[in-house]
């Protein structure tokens, strides 16, 4: 069995955004060498998602009003923010997101349907944050 | 290291539906002959999920009735729609109920409790849709 | 490739918490002695979750309290309860905290980032229930 395990750093200019890694990740993949495998991508921080879904700007506004209106901002409101944060949303938001994805590799490449990429969802930015990356199989 | 790759495709008649796939994955795993390892099952599609939970129809009809009330179907609603679709509430509902299950293989099965079974969960049917199962181990 | 899989057992005294599990995690990767590869976490009760976020008593509170405004206990309003059930609304928030986490294992020991740590979520306890563990690697 090989492997291979890589970290990304992102440093997002504002609280919350969403960036396709699609193109990271494929070339993680490329250079392990690996043909038949898994490979996780994961969020290390706790206020950051990794997900799957479209590159489309206007579902990326609707998935923010919507976050939004599921777990708002409102500092106030949480238990853990008496602790001097300010986002509990954050981690309340990156649950509804998830925090990896299990890509299959087949033949080399992610094995990825007609629309599916790969997107880090962060929730609390303007700081560095890290997204593993780990390649296992053949 | 061994692996199996396979593709299921779905036609739900319905918009909305939940398929047991269990019987299918059990299938796969079996024949991979594997003994120890991992079983990854994801949606293809962006609009669609792979979640374990329970077989019980009252369950999957207050499923259905609690994602119309998390993420509305409400086409006008969303930007996305704005593109010509009419599916962004699918790409929502598909975030809380998941992309995919990773599942732990175990003396050549599928390493499960004693409720748990494997379900599709298609949010914008009518058309044929792909399920990945890849299995990898020893 | 090797492999090891062990089964932890809960009986929490209440019908929901937060239970860390991280420490019992690290113990069976070192254990395996493998040193890359993943670890799958995964809670085998369909009302019941694992998942990663942060050790901080106020932020559970949050979280029990988002989650109970997402999916009510309110036994009357859930079709699954007419089974002679009172926990759909424990199905529903397993969803929204998910079923596994799969976390890489690096140089021996959990990959992790600065505050992530492993939960068992319970949401229909007072009995006992399991989670499966499997790391597998080289």
């Amino acid at each position: 069995m090989k492997s291979r395990t890589e970290y990304i750093t992102f440093n997002t200019p504002t609280r919350r955004a969403f960036v396709n890694i699609t193109p990271k990740i494929g070339k993680i993949v490329a250079e392990s060498g690996i043909k038949e495998g898994i490979c996780l991508v994961n969020a290390m921080h706790i206020s950051a998602s990794v997900f799957i879904n479209d590159d489309e700007s206007g579902l990326h506004k609707d998935f923010e009003t919507w976050l939004e209106k599921l777990a708002p901002y409102s500092p106030e409101s949480y238990l853990h923010n008496r602790t001097g944060e300010d986002n509990a949303d954050a981690h309340l938001k990156r649950q509804v997101m998830g925090r990896e994805v299990v890509v299959a590799v087949t033949g080399g490449s992610l094995d990825f349907g007609p629309w599916e990429q790969i997107f880090y969802g962060e929730f609390d930015g303007r700081r560095p944050k890290r997204v593993l990356v780990k390649v296992i199989g053949e």
